[in-house]
């Protein structure tokens, strides 16, 4: 059996399962990529973080909302989805904190997501929505 | 307890560890970041992958020799290396078939290494080498 591709709602499943993180990539001013995780939760097809808003990754999405996100099971026999898309960023604090809240408790437990809600739904903090553009998901990557 | 800075000793540690993968980030053409995972395994502080020479990342990589590379634990307290560096590339088939074989016996087992480093140690594949200058690592995420 070979490597199989996901559908775009199998890609949307695979992203919503569990606490996997994705790795968002970006590019720096010099033309250099940059990439870490982020923790975030679906809004329909699209994808909602927050971000510091002088992190690397956000002074990038501000000089260009171009970005990709990976996110993969580490394990036999592999599986990834790979997206890319664009970002549109608010201050909004209510939904910061609105979406902060669920995000902590998909990443930290559900008795646990007043609390980061109350953490990282902070000024400064940015509500980040990605739209994607292009849905890669591949399925038994190591091809048995 | 706050998130905590890995040591370069402790990023290489998390790196080699088990069967994590990376996720390569490189920069497309038009500047658009791409993210995609790879299987490497180390070669001292150096990160040693393969790639298929007409694939998105390698085109890239031809183009730019500055990529980054992510590798995140995806469970609480959540942990991440997440470096940046220039790869040089080679097309010497020996040297291919070498590494493969232990990239295969990294992600697929040591019992079926020469397996994998038959079916990827082929000509079109590529063996990539990434010189790291710049070390990132964070433990316990999460800050408790």
């Amino acid at each position: 059996m070979a490597m199989e591709k996901m559908t775009k709602e199998e890609c949307l499943a695979f992203l919503g399962t569990g606490t996997r993180t994705g790795k968002l990539a970006t590019v720096r001013e010099d033309g250099r990529p940059h990439v870490v995780p982020i923790w975030f939760v679906l809004d329909g097809d699209r994808l909602i973080f927050n971000t510091w808003h002088s992190s690397v990754k956000a002074l990038n999405m501000q000089r260009d909302q171009r970005v990709a996100v990976c996110v993969d099971e580490m394990e036999p026999p592999y599986q990834f989805v790979s997206i890319e898309g664009r970002v549109t960023m608010s201050t909004d604090l209510a939904q910061i904190k609105n979406w902060a809240t669920q995000i902590g408790g998909r990443y930290m437990g559900a008795d646990r997501a007043e609390e980061f809600g109350e953490r990282n739904g902070v000024e400064g903090e940015l509500l980040v929505t990605l739209t994607v553009d292009k849905w890669i998901g591949r399925k038994n990557v190591a091809g048995e």
